[in-house]
């Protein structure tokens, strides 16, 4: 059979890993494959910086549209990433009847179902194993693995960059501002973090994984992010006194009319499956009311890793490509999108257990005051430590409670920031302790 | 379009979850799915016995031909068990141009290349992703996730039973038999337990991992097969004290010339992410060239979550057979098996840690006398702990390992058991510390 040709437009890590698998990999994917993958064009502004991989020179272009506009080429990987001109390729080259491979979750998550939809229309596949948990197969699982599953929750550590700080904040006992310094010499963060330590592109994520769940289209800013940039040290630390770890989570859950769905840093039980997802590692925990639970674990970034699912998507296609069984599976996995009814919860509806850090001055009946407008809003304490350190003047009171109604707890919390005996805003972080 | 007719062999536990899933969460499937799936026939030689869900009588046979024959089943469900009749039923049906769903492992593990032949041959498809680890999508994950990755290594938790038990001793400080007595009594063991204890099981599943990682086909009887039956609570206890877990692993590697594939208790970290895996649950570690590490976790038995595993393949099916897209991947997902010139390496060749449990009496000489026999055979001493316990009039002395040869760690043991200071039997468990 003939060869399947494909273009690479962004030719940056992932890409030059794509590059590396396609060339140096190629014997034991035809091994797996019956046509041969040729890559026959790569398109990036930047044709002059060193790449880990050698190419022959004829077949690169600094134009996009060489490659959209190729009749030979039938699929087309993009991973410049960004909204524009990203988006714009993606379109073409599905208007040209090309099909599509890509990592963009920015993209997807901004503009997936215009694009979702164009290849529906053109009859063309477009794939993005790669775009949610680097090698992890976590798109791939909920599409093809767990069809027959109603996902009752799931969470996951889906940025490397938060959880190679947290974990070293929590490690070393340096404060963010350090970890995040030594993430960035290291190459683990880029030089503006902000996506990262924020929680948007952990948030990009999520949407993606909510529409291959619930077949549910949410609205990117409509998701109550909270990024890990203001956790302090010292939180870190009482959370490990009372047996927790913190991690930055994407939380998602539903019931048949409503749909959670959050970023924000939580903590989590010392000895839940998830807490022991250290460094630049990501991970997902599903449950699933015929499965129950299921952990994948891997890289969720880096060259080698994020390109090997990039391939396994180039692989997919080109088997598909072979058997003329293009779309077998829709690209969402659902039938229709949309339809399923459900809303998203509101943040402030939002019931979970939390801890909270008091700064207060050490007078005597700061606990009682404080526990007496916790309780006038429903909120019961399950744990209270109360230390001598000072910091600023003040000391903290650290408690964990029962669960609680996000509502609820903003008001209290409200209500006890204007008491003059508390010095500086109360600090929350939620607590996921579902196994 | 037509709805796909489903005939079920084998009305067990798993069968009675797949029609569970068939029945009530058909809504959910038809949102994922163009086709309707029907449950048209149920085969079973009992049909008396209560079923948590009722069927129709109607459809119920105690004659599987009258499933094999039907020419309006399209799918045959095989959740008998056993090598046969399963085998015969399973050749019959793919004689017959049905596609063959199951999740017999000791069948594919001992007649895999016969059965794999003939669907190859009839140009139909088997799939058996609940073959290994329950729900965890293991099979999927090698034949499309990891196409494009040399698997360096793996290994895995893939006995439920034994899991338990293990968990049990580590947790609860009792021994083999009370923690298999309380297995049996909670329905986590069977009442004859030898596949699971033995190392059986898990053996048969290590085998089918081997054929979809390598492309190659073990001969069952020569993978080096060591259960938990004899494991001693002492050794579960000592291995604490160095830092470790014990637990049945399925083991296998390969480099270009040789698999290695054996199955034994071994001591993993108690900071390896396997080592966390307790009770009925399994998970697998593969590392491949691109992708690194990766670790899938789920239960590995039980009603729903193997037939949630059973349920993908017959989505997957569907969505195949709606498109005509049959065989897009190959049943071990090599267009050729066995055609890697590998072998598998003898077991003598083994170059791994140990741990070593000497039962001795209380000599001065006794330590000079093993590690000097020990030094003789290249293998050196990372750790020793001696006590004072004295167990039947011996006083056990432990050591841990650098890596050594199988077949000199066998020579020194026996030089070392005939000593007149030896009391008992070395105590040999290998340890697994690849992260």
């Amino acid at each position: 059979m003939k060869p399947i040709n494909i273009g690479l437009i962004g030719w940056g890590t992932v890409g030059s890993g794509v590059v590396k698998i396609l060339l140096e990999d190629q014997a034991l994917i035809q091994k797996k494959l019956e046509r041969r993958l040729i890559l026959k064009r790569i398109a990036d502004l930047d044709l002059e910086s060193p790449r880990p991989i050698q190419v022959d020179s004829s077949i690169l272009t600094t134009n996009a549209e060489d490659i959209i506009k190729d009749p030979e080429i039938e699929i087309i990987i993009e991973l410049m990433g960004g909204l524009e001109p990203a988006r714009t390729f993606i379109l073409k080259a599905i208007a040209a009847g090309k099909h599509v491979v890509t990592a963009n979750k920015a993209l997807l998550a901004t503009h997936g179902q215009e694009i979702f939809k164009a290849a529906k229309e053109q009859g063309v596949e477009i794939l993005f194993e790669a775009s949610v948990g680097g090698c992890i197969p976590v798109i791939r699982t909920l599409k093809e693995d767990l069809p027959a599953n109603h996902i009752n929750h799931f969470f996951g550590i889906l940025n490397g960059t938060a959880n190679f700080i947290l974990t070293k904040m929590s490690a070393e006992g340096v404060d963010f501002d350090q970890a995040l310094a030594e993430a960035q010499a290291k190459g683990f963060a880029e030089a503006d973090p902000t996506f990262d330590v924020d929680g948007i592109d952990t948030a990009h994520k999520l949407a993606i994984l909510v529409s291959l769940a619930y077949g549910h289209e949410l609205e990117l800013d409509k998701i109550y992010v909270e990024g890990i940039s203001q956790l302090a040290l010292l939180d870190i630390q009482f959370a490990a006194e009372f047996g927790y770890v913190v991690k930055l989570l994407a939380i998602s859950s539903s019931n048949e009319s409503q749909i959670e769905a959050r970023v924000h840093p939580a903590l989590l039980p010392r000895d839940h499956v998830l807490a022991g997802v250290n460094g630049s590692f990501n991970a997902i925990f599903f449950n699933g009311h015929n499965v129950g639970d299921i952990l994948l674990y891997g890289q969720g970034s880096g060259m080698m890793p994020t390109a090997s699912a990039v391939a396994s998507d180039i692989i997919d296609l080109a088997r598909s490509i072979s058997k003329g069984a293009l779309r077998r599976v829709p690209s969402l996995a659902w039938r229709e999108i949309g339809q399923d009814g459900m809303e998203l919860k509101p943040m402030e509806e939002t019931i979970t257990t939390y801890y909270f850090r008091f700064s207060v001055l050490d007078r005597p009946s700061v606990l009682s005051k404080i526990s007496g407008i916790l309780g006038e809003h429903k909120i019961s304490i399950s744990a209270v430590i109360q230390k001598g350190r000072e910091v600023k003047g003040a000391v903290p009171i650290v408690m964990m409670t029962h669960e609680a109604k996000e509502a609820n707890v903003q008001k209290a919390l409200s209500e006890i920031n204007q008491l003059d005996m508390v010095r500086d805003k109360t600090v929350l972080i939620r607590v996921e302790d579902r196994f």
